[in-house]
């Protein structure tokens, strides 16, 4: 075993809704151990099903404030009537222990998290393999109107505008084939040089 | 299918004598059909069970003067009596039907190609597990005395110096884990947004 560790990074998938993405997210995170999921913070209602800290934390919107207001959140947005943040303080202590962090967040978040922690993320854009496999996607929620996918669509058409802002493209066209590829990323990004930790002084063993 | 296609990559190891890249270099070109081996021209003669165009492009030293004068050369080195080099047309052609090229060579040579295509260069320095394992490698290449090995050992240290000179560190502890490693890197680096040509295209389609 060499002496060399290294630091964790932020993984970062985003995506249209229907591109395939929370299937890959759960796949790298089954294939890994290495890696572990972001949990958010919110101020919606627990669902049935869902567990504290595992799901979210879920915060009142006074504690969700607070953590704004102290700069807690390495990013965070308003969606429909509820907020949702990522607290900075666990990513922090996963990276330092050389363990990852998987994201599953919009462009706009990517862009914050750019902000707080550049050298630390590695950002994936899922584009779905076509026009009419993203509506078949779109439209199979349920039974929906024209005017609901066509709204839909527009919203990914959005979301996909911002595909040259990421690190890597893939095109989720087979679920094995994309998971490889993600997992690749992973496994590279890791072994980056700017990345590692005591290779000086490795070397300096390996060349008294 | 989509139409997304991508440039070819320059995969570069680099690495002391004793180091194992030799067999990692094999291990690679094996494993995956898109990438192949850079052929150097040189002035040496060629050795039995050695093929024109397979090992060596062999040359004289005429030839591989004007070669330079030209500038067809992505780098070119003297080592002992013979000039080395690597010509680009093949390299060039290679990359553009979206193949990707590998070379073996120190890192002199890897400086001068950063040089001529820094856009196209994915680097990877190749460490020894241990001082005392990259000792072993050195000496069983024959019964040699301690100093030819002490010898090899400061231009092994030498050429580890210019680790800090590459986009990825992997130590070579087990043969199997650093291959593993190595071809994440290509699989990665072909995925990187950079190197992706009709991406713009392909986007427009799905969101028509």
């Amino acid at each position: 075993m060499s002496a060399i560790r290294r630091r964790g990074l932020m993984l970062v998938l985003s995506s249209p809704s229907g591109a395939g993405k929370s299937t890959l997210a759960r796949r790298l995170l089954e294939s890994d151990s290495d890696i572990v999921m972001s949990v958010s913070a919110t101020t919606r209602a627990m669902r049935p099903n869902e567990i504290e800290g595992r799901d979210y934390l879920f915060v009142s919107s006074q504690t969700f404030a607070d953590m704004v207001r102290k700069g807690e959140f390495l990013e965070h947005a308003h969606v429909f009537d509820h907020q949702y943040g990522t607290p900075q303080k666990r990513v922090t202590d996963t990276l330092e222990r050389g363990c990852d962090v998987l994201f599953d967040i919009d462009w706009q978040g990517t862009q914050q998290l750019k902000e707080r922690a550049r050298d630390d993320l590695v950002s994936v854009f899922v584009l779905p393999p076509s026009h009419e496999e993203l509506e078949r996607r779109l439209r199979s929620r349920a039974q929906d109107s024209d005017d609901v996918v066509a709204k839909r669509m527009a919203k990914a058409a959005d979301e996909i505008s911002h595909w040259p802002e990421y690190d890597y493209v893939i095109v989720n066209d087979d679920v094995d084939n994309a998971h490889d590829k993600i997992l690749s990323i992973l496994k590279a990004e890791r072994a980056r040089r700017t990345r590692l930790v005591g290779v000086g002084e490795f070397v300096a063993q390996l060349t008294r």
